[in-house]
């Protein structure tokens, strides 16, 4: 199973530590260049108040099974987690499209760093992407909660 | 970049076409089967009520960029929609948790076909990830009229 890459991420975050927890977390804009063969794809996306952008997370550690989170010294399962290592780096974020500028998106929301491969583009639906209730024991269920956690990945 | 199998899905949908539009429209389980050098990275997954789940649409068109939707008879870009086709056959979903049983977890609103490669697990935040008052201008509102559409992606 082989990616390739659609386009390339234009981040303010240049090294791990610059990017906030998570990129719903901050104002910050970036820019999803989509490259020129792959624009036609890009026919109506301006419908959509977000998106949903998966990119390749280059600068991860696909060995990691369990590691700390900000919330706690227990480390949990990856797969329990939104930790940025795991056996495939596919990062996931909901995105606020701004505006479309040709091959260009500007977004809010997105905590990739400069450089990142971006993978793919969906239309977030509500309904049947949002959970308001779901549960999940350990990542707080605030923005602000989220803001608080003590410890970066680890 | 080279994905690596985590699991694979073992699902009442045989073929194209046994599956539903949307997994989140049916009730149907489905079984994630976790291979057992990654079964560490599942701990604490039963904290979580809901999961991102990513997997590999390994039967899809990797060279459609614009499709028509169950919604409308007028392409609209992959990169708008949620059409399996697309550069990256990475599919999403947000499936309900039901129970671990080892290194298998069984779920329900996943629409993989059966023997999908499993890519990645994650927690679902709805904190982060749901967004309710999220348009988009095409995929109905309500899982109601998702169900009402009246064409498969195509």
């Amino acid at each position: 199973m082989q990616l390739t890459a659609i386009g390339v991420i234009h981040s303010p975050y240049k090294q791990r530590g610059d990017a906030p927890r998570q990129g719903r977390l901050s104002d910050n804009e970036l820019t999803l260049e989509i490259y020129l063969h792959f624009a036609d794809a890009l026919k109506d996306v301006t419908r959509c108040s977000h998106l949903i952008v998966l990119y390749w997370g280059d600068r991860a550690n696909r060995e990691t099974l369990q590691s700390r989170t900000p919330f706690s010294d227990v480390p949990v399962g990856v797969f329990a987690s939104r930790s940025p290592n795991r056996p495939n780096p596919i990062a996931f974020c909901v995105a606020d499209l701004i505006r479309q500028e040709g091959n260009r998106l500007v977004v809010r929301g997105v905590d990739a760093l400069d450089g990142s491969p971006l993978l793919d583009i969906k239309a977030y639906a509500p309904a049947i992407d949002a959970i308001p209730n779901a549960t999940n024991g350990h990542i707080p269920d605030t923005p602000d909660g989220i803001a608080q956690g003590k410890t970066p990945h680890a």
